[in-house]
C-alpha cells in the first residue's frame, strides 16, 4: 500500500507530506472503507463563518492564535478509488482559501524567492517551514507550542491550506496575522497553486439543515435550537436536533456497511452488516443527549474558555431503536464477566486529518451492563437516523456525555485500554478553575462519561420583556442528569435564593432511576412583587442522588469550558399586564 | 397472644394501654422473637443529656416542643418471657423519671384531684387525658399538632413516662413546661406510682462506647469522633466509628439468630441461621457509610433545622464482609430479572414504640445487581461486627445512605413497595429551601437512597490556631461520593474561590466506579500570603460523574438538615513560625 502511495509522489515537497499521509492510512480498514461514499464536486472553500470551531482542538492563550493541522482525507480517498465498495469521485484542484484578511500571504518583494522544493526540505523539528498562498514561513519555534502537538508536523515543508479546510479554526485574521508574523520569503505564483493542487472542499458533501439551528460553527456543522423551540416538545424533532460533528459528515452506503467488532488480544474478529444488525433483539430508549459544552457561552462570561460558543441548547430528547451493544458482544463471543477488557471503543467513519476515525470510548461495564441500555441504533424517533445524527448506524450510550455517543459507527474495538484518541484523551475533561493552558496536564483528569446534574430556563429568553399575568409570570426549562438519575426537584427563585419555588414537572418518563435517561420538562408560575420592572430568574435541579447544580461559574469555570452547569440565571423586563 | 395480655390487664389505665400493646405485638414474628435476650436490671433513668435526639422525631415549630410517643418494649419481653428462645429476665418496677424542671407534675392543691379509672375513660380522639408524675393534663388540642401523627394515642388516658424512656427527647424543660401548660389536674402519689410501675431505662443493655465518641445523643445513642482523629485512618477503627442509633441496641443470642427472607406475593418464606448465612461465598468490600444528616449543625447555622447536631463526622469507612444479597435472594428463589419486584424491605431487631421494628428498603435492582455489592455483613475490619453497628448481622448497603445500612437485620421482604416504616417515609428525605414544617408533604419527595458529593476539611479544626511553616500550612480532610462514584478532585481556596488548590490524595481506593464505594483523604499544602492572621478555608470535591458540592447551604436548606453537602467552610488563626 505504501509502495502504491510513493508511485505517486512527485519530487519535492510532495515527497513528506505523502509518505506520512501514507503512515495515517495505515489506521484504515477495509470495512470503513467498504462503507464510505465521497461525491464531493468541485467547490470554492468558503470560510465565512460567524462563529470559529475551537471545540476540536485548544490554544494555549487567547490572544495567540496558531496553525493547526489537518490532513485532507479526500486525498486518501482519491488514492483508493475505485478499489473495492469504494465509490470516489476524484475532486478537482480548482478549490482554494480565501480569507477576510487580504494582505496575508501576498507576494512581498522584500523578501528572498523559494521554491517548494526548498521549503519540503525544512520538514524536520531542527527547522519546519510551511506556506500559505505564495507566503513562506518559518514557524520552527512555534511547533513546541502547538497545543496540537506533534500533528502540526503533518504540514511541516508543504502549505497549510489543505489542512485549514478541514478545521476552519485557523481561517481568522488572528491566526492569519500571527502566521504573517513568521513570513521569511515568497512563492512563485505558479508554484503557490501547485502546492494547493487536488483541494477541494471536504464539507461539500454535508446534508442540508433546517433553518432554524443556529450554528456555533459551519464546518464541521455545529448547531442548536434557540431555547425557547427546545422545550416545545418532550420528543425532540430529528431536524431540530442539536448537531455536534467534529469532521465532514460522511455518507454511507448501506448495503456496503459493515460493523467491524474486535476483541483485542483475541483473534476474533466480527463484521456484521446493517441487516445482520436489524436482526438482533430491537431495543429502544428514550434517552437525552448533551454536549459537554451546553452551556459554556455562560461560563466564558467569567473568563475566557476555549470551545464552541454554544447556549444552552446543546442537547435534546429522543427514541433511538438498534441492537443492545451487550446482545451484540455476547455474539462476538465477549463474557460479560470478563475481567479482561476494562473499556469499548468506538471508532466513527468519519475520518480525522491522519485517516484516524473520529474515536471514543466508554467503560466495559457500561457497555455490557443490563441496565446499561447502550444501543447500536439505527432509529431515532421511529425514523432511520439522520445523516448528521450517524446514519447507519449511531453508539447512543444513554446518560452519558455526548462525544462517547458514536456517530457513523464503523469500528468497535473491547480493549484493556480506553480510546487513544485526541477526543478522548486530550479534551472532553474537566479540570480545576486554577488550572490554565500552562498547567493543565490532560493525563490527570478522567475522561468525562456521565454528566453531572443541569437545568436551564428557556422561557423567557435572556433579556425578554414577560408579561406578568395575575401578578404571576411564566417560566419553562428543562432539567437532567446522567448516569440514569431521574431529575426529583427544580427550584426557581428571583429574589436571589430568598424564596424559592418547586416547579412542576411538564414532562417525565415513568422509569425510575438507575435507568431514567430522558429529561425533565417543566415549568413553574411566580409570583410578581407589585411593581417590579426587572428581575433575574434562577433555576436549579436537584437529581435522585440529591445532587444538585453549583450555585456560581466562578468556582467551577475550567479552561475548556465543559461542565457548565451551574445555575441558570436569566434577567428579564416586566411588562403589566392592564 | 391477646388473650395473654388481656390476662395481665389490671382495670383502669392499663386496659388501654395493654391492648394497644397487643396490636403492636402482631407484628412480631417468632424468629424475630427467638433473636432478643434481654437482661435488663433494675436501674434509674438519667436523662441529663447534652444533646437531645431529634432525629427520630420531628417537631412543627421550633419553640413548640411537643408530647412524642414511646411504647416500652420490655413490658412485651415481659409477657414473653422463657417462651421458645426468648430469654427475658423481668426489668423491676422501681425506675422513675427525672427531669430538672421541678414543679412539673407535682401536686397542685389548686386544681382537682383524678384517679387512674377517671383519666383511662379519657382515651378517644374526643378526649385525651394523660398523667405525668401527680399531674394529669387533658391534651386533646394538642393531638393533631403532633407531627408523629396517631402514635401519640398510644398513652392517651394513662402516664406518659414509659414513653419518654425511649425517646428521650421529651426530657427537656421546653417539653415539660408546655405540658404543663395543658395541666388540669391531679393524681394521688400512689396512683403516680402505680401508672409508673414497671418501667426500666430500655437502653440499660446498650454497649460501653469509646471515651472519644461526642455524642449527639445518649439514648438512643448516636455519637462521632473528633474530625481531626477521623482522618488517622482509611480504615476507621471499629470502636472510633460514628454510631447511629434510633432505639436501644437489642442484644442477640447469635446461636439462637434467624434470619427471615420473604417473597411477597409468594408463599415463599426462607429461613437462615448465622451459621447457614456464613457459608455462602464470603464477599468483602471497603464502604464508607454515612448519616444523611452528617454536618447538619452548619445547615441549621442558616436556619435551625431538626434533627441530631451532627458535626463533620457522621461518617467512617471499613471493610465489611458477608454474604452477598443476591447470592441469598437467589438461593431464596427469587429472580433477578423479575418485574414482580420493586424493592427489597430491611427490618432490624431493635423496635419501635409499637413494637414495629426498625424498617427501611432499598431498591430492588440494587439489592440484586452484580454491580450493587450488597452483603449481609458478620464482619466490620475482619472482626465480628460490633453490637452497635449491627451484630450479628446488618445489610452493607454500599454508596446508599446509613439508614438503609439496617442493623442487627431480622427480616427481608422483597417488594412491590417501599418499607412503609416512618423512617422510610416520613424521614430521610430532601425538600425545597422554602418547605417548612406547615407546607411539608413527605410523600412528595423520594426516600434519600445515593447520597451526594461531599467532603470535609477536618485538620485545622473550626478556629483552630495553625503554624505557617515555610508560608505554608497543611490542610486535610475527606470526600465521598455515593452510587459507587470515585472522588476525581478536591479543590481548596483560603481566598473566597479567587486562588484553588487542588489537593493531593493520600489515600484512595483503586476501584473504579460504579463500584468506588470508600472514601478518598487528602491534604494539600496551601501557600499564605505574608503576613496573613486569620483565614476561612473552603473545600469541594468533584466525583466521577462530575457533580461537585453546592457552594452554600442558604440555597440547600432543607427542614430536616439531611443532605448538607455544601462547601466545607473552616476558619483559623495563623501564627507564623519564626
Amino acid at each position: 500500500m505504501r509502495e502504491e502511495l510513493r508511485a505517486n509522489t512527485n519530487n519535492g515537497s510532495g515527497a513528506n507530506f505523502i509518505f506520512r499521509l501514507a503512515k495515517g492510512l495505515s489506521v484504515f480498514n477495509n470495512s470503513q472503507l467498504r462503507n464510505i461514499i465521497i461525491r464531493c464536486s468541485s467547490q470554492s472553500f468558503n470560510n465565512s463563518y460567524t462563529n470559529q470551531d475551537y471545540d476540536d482542538k485548544y490554544y494555549k492563550r487567547a490572544g495567540n492564535a496558531i496553525i493547526g493541522t489537518a490532513l485532507v482525507s479526500w486525498i486518501a480517498y482519491k488514492l483508493y478509488e475505485n478499489k473495492g465498495h469504494v465509490q470516489v469521485k476524484a475532486a478537482t484542484p480548482t478549490a482554494t482559501t480565501t480569507t477576510t484578511v487580504t494582505n496575508i500571504g501576498v507576494y512581498n518583494p522584500n523578501l528572498p524567492n523559494y521554491t517548494l522544493e526548498q521549503v519540503s526540505q525544512h520538514a524536520s523539528s531542527d527547522k519546519v517551514w510551511v506556506t500559505f498562498k505564495q507566503g513562506v514561513y518559518d514557524i520552527t519555534k512555534f511547533v513546541s507550542e502547538h497545543p496540537g502537538g506533534d500533528q502540526i508536523m503533518l504540514a511541516a515543508g508543504s502549505s497549510v491550506e489543505p489542512f485549514w479546510l478541514l478545521y476552519a479554526v485557523h481561517n481568522n485574521p488572528q491566526v492569519l496575522n500571527m502566521l504573517e508574523s513568521m513570513r521569511i520569503g515568497n512563492l512563485s505564483a505558479e508554484e503557490a497553486k501547485q502546492a494547493t493542487s487536488n483541494m477541494s472542499d471536504p464539507y461539500c458533501n454535508d446534508p442540508r439543515r433546517h433553518a432554524a439551528l443556529k450554528p456555533a460553527s459551519v464546518k464541521p456543522f455545529n448547531a442548536e435550537l434557540p431555547p425557547s423551540l427546545l422545550v416545545e416538545s418532550f420528543l425532540t424533532p430529528n431536524e431540530l436536533f442539536y448537531v455536534r460533528n467534529h469532521l465532514p459528515v460522511p455518507e454511507v452506503d448501506v448495503s456496503a456497511y459493515e460493523l467491524e467488532i474486535e476483541a483485542e488480544g483475541t483473534k476474533k474478529t466480527v463484521i456484521l452488516t446493517y441487516e445482520e444488525l436489524k436482526k438482533f433483539p430491537k431495543h429502544t430508549v428514550t434517552a437525552t443527549i448533551m454536549c459537554a459544552g451546553n452551556r459554556r457561552s455562560e461560563m466564558t462570561k467569567v473568563k475566557t474558555v476555549k470551545g464552541l460558543d454554544w447556549g444552552a441548547a446543546a442537547i435534546g430528547n429522543a427514541t433511538w431503536s438498534g441492537a443492545r451493544l451487550r446482545d451484540v458482544l455476547r455474539l462476538a463471543g465477549i463474557d460479560e464477566d470478563s475481567k479482561e477488557f476494562n473499556h469499548v471503543q468506538f471508532e466513527g467513519l468519519d475520518m480525522d486529518p491522519t485517516g484516524k476515525p473520529y474515536g471514543a470510548s466508554i467503560p466495559f461495564w457500561k457497555a455490557v451492563d443490563k441496565r446499561g441500555d447502550v444501543i447500536l441504533a439505527y432509529e431515532m424517533n421511529g425514523q432511520p437516523i439522520p445523516r448528521d445524527h450517524g446514519y447507519p448506524i449511531r453508539a447512543i450510550v444513554p446518560g452519558i456525555v455526548g462525544a462517547r455517543n458514536v456517530k457513523w459507527l464503523g469500528k468497535i474495538v473491547v480493549s484493556k485500554e480506553e480510546s487513544d484518541s485526541h477526543w478522548q484523551q486530550n479534551d472532553y475533561k474537566g479540570f480545576s478553575p486554577s488550572t490554565d493552558w500552562d498547567t493543565v496536564d490532560f493525563t490527570k483528569s478522567p475522561a468525562i462519561q456521565e454528566l453531572p446534574v443541569i437545568s436551564a430556563i428557556c422561557k423567557p429568553s435572556p433579556g425578554q420583556t414577560v408579561t406578568v399575568v395575575d401578578n404571576h409570570i411564566l417560566v419553562q426549562g428543562y432539567a437532567w442528569s446522567g448516569g440514569g438519575q431521574k431529575i426529583v426537584r427544580v427550584d426557581v427563585t428571583i429574589d436571589g435564593g430568598n424564596s424559592w419555588h418547586v416547579a412542576t414537572f411538564d414532562h417525565q418518563d415513568e422509569t425510575p432511576s438507575p435507568q431514567h435517561w430522558a429529561w425533565t420538562l417543566w415549568s413553574a408560575r411566580i409570583p410578581i412583587p407589585k411593581g417590579s420592572k426587572n428581575i433575574e430568574i434562577w433555576a436549579k435541579a436537584v437529581d435522585s442522588s440529591y445532587n444538585t447544580q453549583p450555585e456560581s461559574f466562578k468556582n467551577i469555570w475550567n479552561l475548556r469550558g465543559v461542565l457548565s452547569n451551574a445555575y441558570h440565571r436569566v434577567p428579564a423586563e416586566l411588562k403589566w399586564k392592564r
